[in-house]
C-alpha cells in the first residue's frame, strides 16, 4: 500500500517539468497546429451534439445539446490548462447519457423529487462521484490500471456499439410516429406527412451511414489529388452530415415545415438554459433520503468514469507513439473529480476522457514532426551511400541527425533503443548481399523511424474553445435533421467495430471451416494462428453470452443503473475463473493488452505499394503535400479505427508469409 | 466473293452432324441440367420484363411486357430447335426498344399512320429487315465478322449503359410526377401520396441496386456454406427483386392502393393482347409511301441485329471454352431473318442474340463436366507420383484418362494441343528442382485443364419454355413495383461496366499520376503496361467524344433512328483513320479482340487461395458441393461480367510480378 497522494505528487512533478514546453512547443508550430485542431474538434463535437439529442429525448427536454456542448467546452478548457496528459480529449460520452436516462426515470417516479428537483438530485450524485474520484486519486487507485484487460474493455465497447445501433433504430422508427408530449392535432402529424417524415428519415440516415463509411477510406482512393483525398478522409463525416443537412432543405415547398424533423434544443440564451444557475441553490431542497440514495448511482458513475478516463488516457499514450512527457493518471483522476463537481453544481452532464478521439488526437499530431526528420535523414543516408560508407557509418550519421533534430535533449541511450529496429535494417544489408535486403533509405527509414508526437496543450485548448463557440452556433446546429443524427449513431457503431478483437472473433465463428484461410489472407491478429479454434470459439461464446447479460441489464427499468457492475465483475472473473477453463497462453493471446498484428497476404501488397509510393516521391521531388498524405496514409494503415497502433515492423519481412500458410495447413 | 449460300450450307452440314448428340447429350445429363437452365432463365427473363415496362412507357401502352416475353419465348424455342449454335440465347434487347420508341413517335405524328396503324407499319419494317437479313445470310456476310473490333462493340455497350442509367433516372424521377395520360383528379395523385410514391421509389430502386451488386460477389464471401453462397451469387438478383417486391407490400394500410406504382401490363388473355393477331390483316392498309419509308429503319435494325446476333454468338463460343461443335454464323442469321418475319407479322418486337446471357450460358454449362474429369485425373496423377513415375509418364497417364473420359471421340492430336499447357506444367518440375515449380496435381490440373462444355439444346429450349410460362404468371409479375425495375436498370448499367476496357481506360484517366501504381496492383489488362499513357489518354478521349456524339444523336426526335449509324462508321474509322494517329501496336493492344489479363498483385493472392482451397478439399474429401462451388468460383474469377474469359495460365507464374513493377517504375 503506497502512501496517499504519492501518485498525484509524482504526476504533478513530472508534468511541471514539461508544462512550459507544452505551451511553447504548441505556439511555435504555428499554423500547422490548426489542421489537427480542426480534425479533433469535428471528431469530438459531432458525437456530443448527437448525445445531446439523445439526452433531450431521454429527459423530456430537461437537458439538451446546449448542456452537453457546454460541459465538453468547460471541462476541455480546464483539462487542457490544468490537466495532466494534454493528449487526452474530454467529452460527454454515451455511458453518461444512459446513466441520466436511468436517473431521470427514477426521479420522475419519486414524489419527493419529480422533474423539478431532478437536476438538484443529480447534483448530489455528482458531488458523491467527485468525492469518490478524489479519494481514488489520493489513494493511488490508478496503479491497478494494469489489471484492466482487453476483455472488459472490449465487452464494454461492444455494449456501447449495441446501444448505438439500438438508438439509431429507435430513432428512425420514431420518425414515423408522433413524438410523445406533442399535440397530435397538428397538421404535421397527419398520417401522410408523418409517413413522409419517416421515409425521409430512412433515406437521410441510410445516406449518412453509407457516405460516411465510404469517405473514411478516402485516403487510399486512387482518384483525386492527395490533398482532396486526405480532406475527405479527415473531415468526410462532418462534411457528409452537412451535405445531408443541406439536402434536407431540398424538400418541396408544399411539405409543411417540421418535416423532416430537426434537432430540438433551446438556445443558450433562452431562460430554459439559464435555469442551470439555480441548480446549486435547490441543493438542499432534496430530501435527505434521496441524498443518501444518490450514493448508489454515484458508485456506478465513479467506476465508469475512472475506467473510461484512464483507458482513454492510456490509449492516447501507447508506447508506439514514443511520447516523451510522463503520464499523469492519478493527477488526471483528481482533476476529473473537481470537473465533475463543477458540472454537477451547474446541472450539466460532466465530461470524461473519450475514445477514440484521444488516440486520434495523438495520431493527428504525430504526422507533423516526422516529415522534416524523415527528409533530413534520407538525405544523410543517401549522401553516405554515395560516399560508399559502410552501413554502420551511415547509421551513425543518421543517428547524429536524429539526435540533433530532436529538440528535447533525451540521452542517446534511449534513442539508441528507439532506433534499434532501424539500425538492424541498415546493418542487415551487410551480412547477406541479396537485393531484397539491401538497405533502401526511402523504404526503411520510413518503416523503422519511431513516431514523433508534437506534445503540447494548444490543440486541446483550441478545440475545446471551438466546441464552446458551437454554443453560439446553436441556431445553425439546430438545422440538422434528427434522422441525420440517427444515421450518425449507426455510423459510430459500425466504425467502432474495426479493430475490436471480440467482433473479429465473432466473425470468425461464422466462417465455414473451409473458408478460414481467407482470414489468413487479410490482416489478422496473431491469435488466429497461435490459438486453437476450439479455444477461440469457447472464449468468444462466453464473451457473447456475457454481452447479452449486460445488454439485458440495461433493459431493467431502474436497476439498469447497475449496468457497469458486470464489467468490474469481469475483471475478477478473468483473473480467477477463466484461467481454469482456458490455457493461459491462449488467454494471453486473445486478451493481449495491445492489438498485435502479423502481416497477412495483403500486407505484402501493402509493403510493395509503400515502396512504389516512395519511388514516386523521388520523382515528384517530395512536395510537402505528397509526403504529408503519405505519412497520414501510412498512419492510417498502422492504426485501427479505435486509434490503436498495430505492430508494423513485421509487415516488412516478406519471407515470413509462406511459412504462415504452411504452418496453417 | 464466295458463292451464295456457301456459308449457310457449310453451317447446316456442320450442325447436322452433331444435331442428334445435342439432344441426347442434354437429356442424358438428367437433372443436373436444371441448374444452368434456371440460372439462364432468370438472367434472361428479368431484363425482358424490364424492357417490356420501358416499351410500355414509350408506346403509350401499345406494347408491353406480355409482348416482349412472348417474343423471347417464341424466338427462343424456334432457335433452340432449328437454330445453329444452341449456346446462343435470344431475347428482346435494349436497341429494339429504342428503335420502337423512335418509330412510335414518328408514326404517331403521321396522319397516314397514327397509333392504330403503328403495328402494321412496324410489321413492314420487320418484313424489310427479314428480307435484308436473309440476303446477308445468303451472301455470306458473316465472313466480315472479323472486322468488328473491340472499339465499336465497347462503344455500343457503353452507349447502352448510358441509356440504362438515363432510363433509371427518368424512371425514379417519374415516380414523383403524375404519369402522362392519367386522371390527375385521382386521390393517388394528390401531392402527399405522389411524394410518398416518389420516396418509396428512391428507397426501392436504391435498395435493389445496392443489394444486387453485393449479392453478385457472394461466391467469394467468407460466410455461409458454399451451397448458400453460390445460390446467392447465381440467383441473387432475382431474389433481391422478389425481396424488394415483397417489402413493397409492407406499406401501411392507410396508403391508397396504387402507391407504390407497380408494373403495368395487360394480361395475355385480355382483348388488348389479342389485337396482335389482327396486325397481319391491316398490313395493306398502310399507305405505299410509308411502306417504302419503312426501309430506312429496317436498314438500321438489320445492321443492329446482324451485329448483335453475331457478336453474342461469338462471345458464347470463345476459343477458351473449347467448344467441340462447329459455329453457324451464316445459318443463324438466316434463321433470325425468319424469326423477325414471324414476330413482325404478330406485331411483337423480335428477339436477337443477347449479351451477357449467351456467354453466361456457355459458362454455366462448362461447370458440369469438369468435376468428374478433374477428380479422375488428380487421382491418376497422385497414383503416378506414389509410384515415383517420371513426370512425363504421369502426364501420359493423365492424357489417357482425359481421352477415355472424353466421350466425343476427338483425335489425340487436338487433345495434345489442348493439354499442352498442362504438359508443360507437369514436365517443368523435372528441369529445375525448386519446390515452387514442383508439379502439384491439385493446383496445376485445375489451372491448365481445358474447359469442357456440355453442348446441347435442352437448356436453351427449357429456359425459353419457362419464359413462355411467365406469360401465365403475368398476374404475379405485375406485382413488381416499377421503382424496383428502375433499380434493376441501374444495376444492369453498373454491372455491364466490369470488363469494359473503354470504361477501365476512362477510370485510368482520372487517377492522379502518382497513384497509377495502384492499377498495377489490381487485375489489369496488358495495355496498361505496354501502351504509353499519352496514347491511352488520346484513344480514350477520342472514344469518349464519339460516345457523346452517339448519345447526342439518340436525343434527336426522329433522326434518332439513325443512332446505329456511327458505329458502322467507326469500323472504317478504325481501319483507315485511327492508324494515322496511333502507333499500330498500341491500337492492337487497346483494341484487342479478347480481354487479355496479366496477373497483378492480387492474382498472386488468388493463386494462393486456390492452392489453399484445394488442399482443404482434400480434407473435406471433395464433396461434390465443395468442388462445384470451387469450380464455379474459379470460372467467376476468370470471366468478366461480360462473360469474356481472361487468360489465366499466366496468373500462376509468380516470378513475373516483380519485373512488372520494376518495368513500370
Amino acid at each position: 500500500m503506497e502512501p496517499p497522494l504519492k501518485g498525484v505528487i509524482k504526476d504533478v512533478k513530472g508534468r511541471a517539468q514539461c508544462y512550459k514546453r507544452d505551451w511553447v512547443g504548441g505556439i511555435c508550430s504555428g499554423f500547422r497546429i490548426l489542421a489537427p485542431t480542426l480534425y479533433i474538434f469535428f471528431a469530438s463535437a459531432l458525437p456530443v451534439i448527437a448525445f445531446g439529442e439523445q439526452l433531450n429525448k431521454d429527459t423530456d427536454g430537461l437537458l439538451s445539446t446546449v448542456d452537453t456542448l457546454a460541459s465538453t467546452a468547460i471541462c476541455g478548457i480546464i483539462h487542457s490548462i490544468l490537466g495532466g496528459q494534454p493528449m487526452l480529449i474530454l467529452g460527454v460520452a454515451e455511458p453518461t447519457v444512459i446513466m441520466y436516462s436511468y436517473m431521470y426515470h427514477f426521479a420522475k417516479g419519486q414524489a419527493g423529487l419529480g422533474t423539478q428537483l431532478f437536476l438538484a438530485w443529480t447534483a448530489w450524485v455528482w458531488i458523491w462521484t467527485a468525492l469518490m474520484l478524489i479519494l481514488l486519486a489520493v489513494f493511488n487507485a490508478s496503479s491497478i490500471l494494469g489489471r484492466f484487460t482487453r476483455i472488459a474493455e472490449e465487452l464494454f465497447g461492444m455494449l456501447i456499439t449495441v446501444l448505438f445501433i439500438q438508438q439509431a433504430i429507435k430513432g428512425v422508427v420514431g420518425e414515423f410516429t408522433i413524438p410523445k408530449g406533442e399535440n397530435e392535432a397538428l397538421p404535421v402529424y397527419q398520417f401522410a406527412w408523418r409517413y413522409i417524415n419517416g421515409l425521409l428519415g430512412v433515406i437521410f440516415s441510410a445516406g449518412v451511414v453509407f457516405t460516411s463509411l465510404k469517405s473514411r477510406r478516402a485516403r487510399s482512393w486512387a482518384y483525386g489529388t492527395g490533398w482532396s483525398r486526405s480532406l475527405i478522409a479527415d473531415y468526410g463525416v462532418p462534411l457528409m452530415v452537412m451535405a445531408w443537412t443541406a439536402l434536407s432543405y431540398a424538400v418541396p415547398e408544399s411539405i409543411p415545415s417540421g418535416v423532416p424533423r430537426r434537432l430540438y434544443s433551446p438556445l443558450p440564451w433562452d431562460s430554459k438554459s439559464l435555469q442551470h444557475w439555480s441548480v446549486a441553490k435547490d441543493l438542499f431542497s432534496v430530501p435527505a433520503l434521496y441524498i443518501l440514495a444518490a450514493i448508489l448511482p454515484a458508485l456506478m458513475v465513479t467506476s465508469l468514469y475512472f475506467f473510461d478516463h484512464s483507458v482513454a488516457s492510456k490509449m492516447s499514450q501507447q508506447k508506439e507513439f514514443n511520447l516523451k512527457n510522463p503520464s499523469a493518471y492519478h493527477y488526471d483522476i483528481l482533476i476529473l473529480g473537481f470537473m465533475v463537481l463543477i458540472c454537477g453544481l451547474l446541472g450539466i452532464p460532466p465530461s470524461n476522457g473519450v475514445l477514440p478521439q484521444s488516440p486520434m488526437h495523438t495520431k493527428s499530431l504525430s504526422v507533423l514532426k516526422r516529415q522534416l526528420l524523415r527528409k533530413k535523414m534520407v538525405e544523410t543516408a543517401k549522401e553516405g551511400m554515395k560516399q560508399q560508407a559502410t552501413n554502420l557509418e551511415i547509421y551513425g550519421k543518421m543517428q547524429e541527425v536524429f539526435i540533433q533534430m530532436d529538440d528535447d535533449a533525451t540521452e542517446t541511450a534511449v534513442i539508441g533503443k528507439e532506433l534499434m529496429d532501424l539500425k538492424k535494417a541498415v546493418v542487415r544489408g551487410e551480412s547477406n548481399g541479396e537485393k531484397k535486403d539491401q538497405f533502401d533509405p526511402e523504404k526503411h527509414i520510413e518503416a523503422y523511424l519511431p513516431v514523433r508526437v508534437n506534445e503540447q496543450r494548444v490543440t486541446n485548448l483550441l478545440q475545446s474553445v471551438l466546441v464552446g463557440v458551437c454554443l453560439l452556433a446553436m441556431p445553425v446546429i439546430k438545422m440538422i435533421p434528427t434522422s441525420v443524427l440517427w444515421g450518425y449513431f449507426a455510423y459510430m457503431a459500425i466504425d467502432s467495430l474495426g479493430g475490436n478483437q471480440f467482433w473479429e472473433r465473432l466473425c470468425i465463428l461464422f466462417i465455414t471451416p473451409r473458408r478460414r484461410f481467407k482470414i489468413l489472407e487479410g490482416d489478422h491478429a496473431s491469435f488466429v494462428e497461435t490459438v486453437p479454434f476450439k479455444a477461440i470459439a469457447g472464449f468468444t461464446i462466453f464473451q457473447s453470452l456475457y454481452l447479452l447479460l449486460c445488454f439485458g441489464i440495461t433493459w431493467i427499468p431502474i436497476a439498469g443503473v447497475l449496468f457497469p457492475l458486470p464489467f468490474f465483475l469481469l475483471i475478477s472473473i478473468r483473473q480467477y475463473i477463466l484461467p481454469k477453463f482456458f490455457n493461459p497462453h491462449d488467454l494471453q493471446e486473445m486478451d493481449a493488452a495491445e492489438y498485435e498484428e502479423i502481416a497477412g497476404a495483403p500486407a505484402r501488397a501493402r509493403s510493395l505499394s509503400f515502396k512504389l509510393s516512395f519511388k514516386e516521391r523521388d520523382l515528384s521531388a517530395g512536395t510537402s503535400d505528397g509526403i504529408e498524405t503519405c505519412d497520414a496514409e501510412m498512419l492510417d494503415e498502422i492504426t485501427t479505427s479505435r486509434g490503436e497502433l498495430k505492430l508494423r515492423t513485421r509487415s516488412f519481412n516478406d519471407d515470413r508469409l509462406p511459412q504462415v500458410y504452411q504452418g496453417r495447413l
